[in-house]
């Protein structure tokens, strides 16, 4: 082996990088690759944003969301919101600093997670335009305006132009310039970004102004705000050994038994007690400060032995039933649709999470093309929708893991049908730092699948439903084709008018029809139980 | 609205992150999703370091991996290599800093890029287990061991139990323990993992033991190091106009013009001075300390309009032809291959890479089911398998997007083939952190697609030459059957002996037979051309 090189030259070079500048290396793992899905992705971490800080502030959202072509290739976005603004002292940090947020650590569920996406905007803005975010923001206390980057090699805000404005100025406009983007009509554009934000939050007003000019105008579907999600404690089965750990060694607590009914959700004394004697040579009296990892791991295999009360949905926050159905009447004007809501469940172990799911059929439902209408799945993460990276997100493992034929639709591919699936979670798995995706988690998926195969059912009964009107129908215009011939026979035995046998066999065929379309639609009603189903009945008899 | 909550209550609990605490919180990101995927991803993480350290040293790279079964769903993974080992005193800086890297920054091709994965190990080990790693290194100077853990909320390194070793210790060792993992024999798993990675670096011997203790040995292929790719000035076409100004501003030339020289590949005075006349307006005299943004875009454009030479293979380090040929014989040992290594190309505007591509056809190529062969597509990225993401990666998305039927193979899924592809680049990009995929860019598909397309072409020679012997073969057995009737026939017309007759006619058609085919054979070689197929010939004739 000739000119072996040594390990002092071979690592001389070692570097320790920012947060910013991996990211201003790899945006792509951001959400920015192609250009249409760059500039969406601007919308969504925006727009997102504003969603959770007016629900935070008790506000109804109204949202403005205006896209400008610059250049080829260069677009301008604004996003403007009714929401609580954001304080002076820590714009910077706020959208100028990767990693940093108030949601990462606390145990509630929002739709940003991570204090990545607002920065990856301005970080983007810098690196495709060379020019800084332009703020403007008005809090209670007093309104201004600054622009922003990052300094990349420190992952530090760089604040200019400060200075304030006009105090009635309420909320927050954020307006960037970005390069290496394009502004497309497609399923994967603004347009159909923001359709599917609203179709997910009933409760928000949101206008977007396309390039074009054209105003699109979003109408809340609800005037209530969703019910705000608690910031709750851990669930005991949520918590792994090395959290567990973590929450020790922090803990205030001077006793393990004390520091486990502080930190846990559903964790009395009794349950402590019921923990000990299946650890028993674990010294609960012990500083939690002083809890080793081995004595954590059989505490948290205990915590697998117990039962426990499941989670409860306080830290979620979940479209609900009622608003879904508001949503896709008010958007989707379907023939048909079945709503359900689950009850939360856990995955790894027992991080909790729920979902919603919805099918429309007819209507506006599916998708509209040259070749008739296609089916159409609308994925949401915390009520977020999500666009890209479909094909490895658990909501889609789950819709093509069912069998469609079973429930009445012979191609989901060629039906008019739109099959909505929210998962909702204080922690979702996202699959990829862009949040595109949900991850394959077994339990996810299950619970996905069960949702849906709900909603089938009741899509089941409506689809026969449909079929024996449509067998009814053709019967009865067969008939109908007799009636002139029977009623010529009748006559010639009975000596009755053709006229009144012709007048009296038809009212006789119509009533038996009519009753047994409505029988139909009784039995489709009764069967539904709790679930909403909701068929519009008209539609047989047209 | 009632209740509302203003900006300073919302944002009180605002914290910045650190990149550790980040990626404990989203290991999935890092490739930690699913008991199997994440055993496989720390296999993945230590090999790839071991092989580039090997190539940076000039070593022959001799890898063990060892993994053994400690508890249920815990497992330890022991990685040694022969490679130069790591200086004591940036140990915890290269495997227990996220972010810390030697790679990053420099414009070479390595399979590591960015720092993340043998760090994201230690991280995983520590947050499954509570464990340390276990490191022995032994460089030209000294060795040693220790325990490395990482700082979680400072991203800095725990160093414990550092001593010294016997000196004749060369090279590194890894051993760590990880929970929440599994080993399985899939497609996903590591046994597989390793034998695509010795299909990749023929150079390597690896050696496998799994947890039933079975060693699986796989041997070099050949016995030269692949041709080590060397640190090169970016290429100007590879440059945008953030990349442009952050050149300048840290540059120590004095004027634009030397600048430009300075710091890209090809560009020499000439094309400065072809530069200046299209961009007339900056001053190429100008201090590049003070170049701004919009003249820096001018300067990019122009990149843009002028002809460059095309970015050399230099940086560059593919598997090479010969050596993807030796290999495949050696693991698949197939009837039929074909392999193209294609020119340079680039993406992007201008980041080089370059495609390879083999197609293995019979023998052990595909994947043996029990229900018959199937069609298997091993992607690699730098000479790294990618096992994991396949449906979001160019490479899936070039091959799938083929006419097979073209090609002579009637369905991909259930035929005895195996395509391989290697895309390599000094900056490949990933769709994501974990670097299972490489994004979808129009570029890298189109050229993989060109690659496979060209492989494929002699594939399809082979088969219809296959689909001819095979026509010929019936005949002859055909023609064969009948021999001893007609032997008997001719014996009554003529009175010669019937024994002689059928010799002579078994004679005449076993020639004329072999003729056909040998044809068949030479024709195929002739249009073959200079790319590398190679059909094995005795096949027909069995």
């Amino acid at each position: 082996m000739t000119n072996v090189v040594d390990a002092d030259t071979i690592f001389k070079e070692l570097r320790t990088h920012s947060i910013s500048e991996f990211f201003r290396k790899n945006s792509q793992m951001l959400g920015y690759s192609g250009k249409v899905r760059s500039l969406t992705t601007v919308v969504h971490e925006y727009s997102s944003n504003s969603l959770d800080a007016c629900e935070e502030a008790n506000i109804l959202p109204e949202i403005l969301v205006e896209v400008r072509e610059i250049a080829e290739d260069k677009y301008s976005v604004k996003v403007k919101d009714n929401g609580p603004g954001i304080p002076t002292k820590i714009i910077g940090r706020v959208l100028a600093t990767v990693l940093s947020g108030t949601k990462f650590h606390r145990y509630v569920q929002q739709r940003g997670q991570q204090g990545i996406g607002g920065s990856g905007c301005t970080l983007f803005s810098q690196i495709t335009t060379g020019k800084p975010i332009h703020i403007k923001s008005g809090t209670t206390k007093n309104a201004y305006e600054c622009d922003l980057t990052i300094d990349i090699k420190s992952n530090r805000p760089l604040i200019t132009n400060m200075k304030d404005i006009d105090g009635s100025f309420k909320g927050l406009e954020i307006f960037g310039e970005f390069g290496d983007v394009k502004y497309e009509s497609s399923d994967h554009g603004i347009f159909e970004y923001v359709r599917r934000t609203a179709l997910s939050n009933p409760h928000a007003s949101i206008k977007l102004i396309e390039p074009d000019g054209k105003e699109n105008i979003f109408t809340r579907s609800v005037l209530e705000l969703p019910k705000k999600p608690k910031i709750t404690k851990p669930h005991p089965l949520g918590i792994g050994t090395n959290d567990l750990v973590e929450f020790a060694h922090m803990s205030e607590s001077r006793k393990i038994s004390s520091f486990l009914v502080d930190t846990f959700s559903r964790l009395s004394q009794n349950k402590v007690d019921e923990l000990q004697a299946l650890v028993s040579d674990v010294d609960f009296g012990m500083d939690p400060k002083k809890l080793a990892w081995s004595d954590a791991e059989k505490i948290v295999n205990a915590f697998r032995q117990v039962k426990w009360i499941v989670p409860d949905l306080d830290s979620l926050s979940t479209i609900g039933g009622g608003q879904i159905e508001a949503t896709i009447k008010n958007i989707l004007n379907p023939q048909f649709m079945s709503v359900v809501e689950r009850r939360p469940k856990v995955f790894r172990g027992g991080i909790p999470f729920v979902v919603e799911a919805g099918i429309a059929y007819g209507g506006n439902a599916g998708k509209t093309t040259d070749t008739g209408a296609r089916g159409v799945t609308l994925r949401f993460a915390n009520k977020v929708p999500l666009l890209f990276d479909g094909s490895i997100c658990a909501i889609t493992t789950a819709i093509n893991g069912i069998e469609w034929k079973r429930y009445g639709i012979k191609d989901f591919e060629n039906e008019p049908i739109s099959v909505m699936v929210n998962v909702s979670s204080v922690y979702v798995p996202y699959s990829g730092v862009g949040k595109q995706a949900v991850s394959q988690e077994p339990e996810i998926i299950d619970e996905i699948k069960l949702a849906v195969q709900d909603c089938a059912r009741g899509l089941q009964r409506y689809m026969s439903g449909e079929k024996n009107r449509a067998l009814h129908t053709s019967r009865y215009k067969i008939i109908m084709r007799y009636v002139s011939q029977l009623a010529t026979n009748l006559n010639e035995i009975t000596g009755i008018k053709k006229e009144e046998i012709e007048k009296q066999l038809k009212s006789l065929i119509d009533t038996r029809y009519r009753k047994l379309v409505e029988d139909e639609a009784r039995n489709n009603a009764e069967s539904d139980g709790e679930k909403s189903d909701y068929g519009d009945g008209e539609e047989g008899e047209g």
